[in-house]
């Protein structure tokens, strides 16, 4: 399975893709997509839905794992950041693209073990797992890697869950 | 010159369009673009997305004139909403129609001549100026016609301030 982790901006789109087949993750790529400060902001939104098709196109993600966007995030961005995040939406779901959103606390909490993490000690056990020469620059394309860690390991343990119901199913047991 | 207004929403999106020309205003048409409550947002959005090319494909609107937002906005849905308006615009943007932002206060003091007039003014005003048998339902269909009309004078009133220039560098004025 292909993982796309997206972390959402309006100057800047993190991305992180990974492959994870059998508890074992393969780095694929990572980056930002960038937009310029002074251009208006529907051709910012334009740019970032031509990136976004751009890398769909590229790797054909199966997942998508995104941010979630608070309300109490920086106020001076957040609807840039929000109307944003609706285009990268749009751009995955008009692919077909299944979509699972998660908040900086569980993204710690599944790459770490516990949701107050720094955040270097994220950065580093991305490296780990994806078996990286150095933590991923810049930092928006670190966190969409951990984004999509993050999705694989929660999908796994559904995975999980779904074993064991269906082997308590099958044995009759609860 | 067509005009499409848009009151942009997650459940609901406004719109109206109205055909200005020589000072005199013609309706065309006004509604709302709906998605389900219990939908997914991404769905939610790629139903806008749609909807807003349809309108656009049938109407050829020249200029689009849509509410801006603001973070003091209903804190619930405010996010919802900037993902929405982020779609709204960027389906604007791919179809090369030039994009206008009104906040309501803009809007109250074009259509009814001050910022602090009730809803109900500047509905009965949207209903005389474009000749309407009564004030369009629902709210949002209403809302969207208003940021229309605003954006008909603003646009006039800059062809106006354009005309005077044009006049003093003619006439060697100032």
């Amino acid at each position: 399975m292909i993982i796309m982790g997206i972390d959402p901006g309006i100057a800047t789109v993190g991305f992180g893709l990974v492959s994870y087949e059998n508890t074992k993750f393969r780095f694929l790529d990572c980056g930002v997509i960038e937009t310029p400060a002074g251009m208006r902001v529907e051709k910012r939104l334009s740019l970032l839905y031509d990136g976004m098709c751009e890398l769909i196109d590229k790797y054909a993600p199966d997942e998508c794992s995104v941010e979630e966007l608070f309300f109490n995030s920086n106020r001076k961005t957040v609807i840039n950041v929000a109307q944003a995040r609706g285009v990268i939406l749009l751009a995955a779901e008009r692919h077909g693209i299944d979509i699972y959103e998660y908040t900086p606390l569980q993204v710690k909490n599944s790459v770490v073990g516990y949701g107050h993490a720094e955040k270097r000690q994220v950065m580093e056990m991305v490296k780990l797992m994806l078996d990286l020469p150095g933590i991923p620059k810049p930092d928006d394309a670190a966190d969409a890697l951990a984004l999509a860690v993050c999705h694989a390991h929660a999908g796994a343990s559904k995975l999980r869950r779904l074993d064991k119901l269906d082997m308590a199913r099958r044995t009759g047991g609860k």
